[in-house]
């Protein structure tokens, strides 16, 4: 019987070594952004049907679990079966991201808020995909926003955050790949796409390291994106290999002061340039083939990647047209998301950042107070205490409280009147 | 527009300051229940239906809000239309508690888990009740439950534990009053009640608080559950206006040696006396009437109350017929469920618990390099840091992040070259 229980379908369980991985990564994660000036929020895992579907999740709405309506009668299932329309019966759906309900979130709470306000978001998100390894159908997404802020600033900051965090979690030595959406937009103009179809580009060029230059070229030509005689695979294979190196206005392969490539967007040129100028110290690339899923970005866009990883470690971007969707109005926006879930991975918690943890193997016959006296003393001098009743198998108990992280035991039998008289020897 | 942008009926949006003091309040509670040896693990929100409807929930059970189905098609919509049951097209549910999860984890992990378990689940509830004042559809429970330890060492550590968070929260003080389940039962026996009316028996004893004595005694003979000549109102006046001592085997409220009630179970009364015996710091008080509303409870059940609140700040008991109904065999538990959204109300985040927060109030005219290199300089030297743009009107600005905890500001012009040279004044 017990082995057919398990979680729903593509959820997890996290036992306490893996969960305290989690708290103490989120807790270096919400230390570093506050110090950084970020202010964390908190909205409810389910918003309003209407919301999640109101275009601003791209394919993640199709995602989203339905919440069904409380208190549905025959009448709401028959007009339902009639319609076909299932979805008629939910009134809310739990979130698939966190940037619908800070759009929510920032419609209702505007004028308690500073105006320029950054946000801090973890908690958890919920897409009904196809479980496959690493991807769940619940994960924690960690994501800060600034909002309200039109120029390079926020990106700065973000940026600087970011890089701060990572740090503090022992991912030092990551590198800012860095584009532009307007760049992105010159490329295509430069092969002929017109307006209509650039996102649907983008969808493919953002496939270049799973399928390469040739792959995209021919996906672009297929979908009859591209029609003229432009050379996308050459193209890209120039874009990819060159050393890109944001120093002056005259982009260029070999940073030398050669004519800008016609594609090339001057005014986002120009602001990532400012962006390189004001991180003198961090490792910056330029990618101009750099997408970022997300249909919504309008400016900036950026990935964090490290040297021992083949996959980035977050990413993000401006997103100008998206936030003010519920306001009505515009209102200017960048946001960045680490990883959570692939970098948890990557952590291991050190131990002198925990406290000493021990364990009390009790004789059946020490009285209960005393125990519970001996825990306080140890508990109030600072130590993680643990009782566990001595059974015959004393080595499988204290391999056991070892895997468990446990640093020392000590015997506790009727002779044992305080905390002083433990005799404590090392685990492991 | 603005107006009618809210978060779902009934739950909640958290802005930076009161997400701060939660945050604070859960940092607290994890720290001192792991400090007494609980492990923390977490469930997904979601469980399989069947299981949240197994019959382990009560009348909570009929408050799960239900995810529908995914990939429902027209026949499935028409079958349920046919059957008026709803549900039928729903797998899954937000759990409404923390308890149905963790027996379904224990059942789940059991292997891996060491033979007296002691969990810490902190973590959002959803219930479909009516939203009111202090009610709400999303809410934290914070429970620990000891599994496996059917002895009294179990309600120790949780009372013991409990009361050290309390504690530590800055609500000392706490009185912990205490009953058993067996107790109850010997009391509706004397008065006729048969074994399968005293669940619901215990429904209405449950109301004491509300409806009074009288209330209590009509309301068990309305429902026919006393139907012998036994004046419960008056003897449940009795019972609630002795003065209990918990000082000998024979239970009096004058604590002299007179011979015990007739309804006290004698075995029940010796294990409160041994709780009572372990804990002699403690302040303690024995209810005959305290009930505890989950019909799962099997023996001893507690609640803990402060002097300067007229609500339980927690309780628990101990329920030896559940954690192991999904493993198909019985298991000793005992829990505690802390309050913890009224807790969280009492809570200050006092000052010196956080880092000193200080705003750089900036030109326009100040390259962003600077302010980055400024911020880069306080962060290091542990200050929490915002940038403000400096705006006409500084006495708002100064309110505002007065307001918002921070404690000093300092103008940043473009002469500004390094943090030392900065002029901080304090604010508020």
């Amino acid at each position: 019987m017990a082995a057919s229980v398990t979680p729903p379908r593509g959820m997890r369980d996290f036992l306490p070594a893996e969960k305290a991985r989690r708290e103490h990564a989120l807790g270096v994660i919400r230390g570093v952004y506050a110090a950084h000036g970020f202010d964390e929020i908190e909205t409810p895992v389910m918003e309003d049907s209407s919301r999640l579907h109101a275009g601003l999740g791209g394919d993640n709405e199709k995602l989203a679990f339905a919440v069904m309506k409380r208190g549905l009668t025959g009448d709401d299932l028959a007009r339902a079966a009639a319609s076909g329309d299932a979805l008629s019966l939910a009134d809310l759906g739990l979130r698939y991201d966190l940037t619908v309900p800070l759009a929510r979130f920032y419609a209702t709470h505007r004028a308690a808020l500073p105006p320029v306000f950054r946000s801090i978001q973890i908690a958890p998100v919920w897409r009904a995909e196809r479980p496959q390894k690493g991807r769940y159908r619940q994960f924690v997404q960690c994501d800060i926003d600034i909002i309200g802020e039109a120029g390079a600033l926020a990106e700065l900051e973000l940026l600087t955050a970011t890089v701060a965090t990572l740090d503090a979690l022992g991912l030092s030595g990551c590198t800012i790949r860095l584009n532009d959406r307007r760049i992105l937009a010159g490329i295509l103009g430069s092969w002929g796409v017109p307006d209509e179809l650039r996102e649907r580009a983008l969808i493919t060029i953002d496939k270049l390291d799973k399928i390469g230059t040739g792959g995209v070229a021919a996906e672009l030509a297929e979908l009859g994106i591209v029609t003229g005689d432009a050379d996308v695979a050459a193209e890209l294979e120039a874009l990819t290999n060159a050393d890109w190196h944001l120093a002056d206005r005259q982009a260029s392969p070999t940073g030398q002061s050669v004519p800008p490539p016609s594609w090339l967007d001057g005014e986002a040129y120009a602001d990532l340039l400012a962006l390189r100028a004001a991180l003198p110290d961090a490792a910056i690339e330029f990618d101009p083939t750099l997408v970022r899923g997300m249909g919504y970005y309008t400016g900036t866009i950026f990935e964090i990647a490290h040297p021992d990883y083949g996959y980035s470690l977050g990413g993000g971007g401006r997103y100008d047209g998206m936030i003010g969707r519920f306001l009505g109005q515009e209102v200017p926006a960048c946001g960045f998301s680490i990883g959570f879930e692939r970098i948890v991975d990557l952590l291991a918690v050190r131990d002198e950042e925990r406290p000493r943890a021990v364990v009390l193997v009790y004789d059946a016959d020490v009285p209960a107070a005393r125990l519970l006296e001996l825990k306080r003393e140890l508990v109030a001098s600072g130590s993680r205490v643990r009782l566990e009743r001595r059974v015959k198998n004393l080595r499988a108990l204290l391999d056991r409280v070892t895997a468990d992280g446990f640093d020392a035991f000590a015997p506790v039998g009727a002779e044992t009147t305080d905390a002083a008289s433990l005799a404590f020897r090392d685990l492991g």
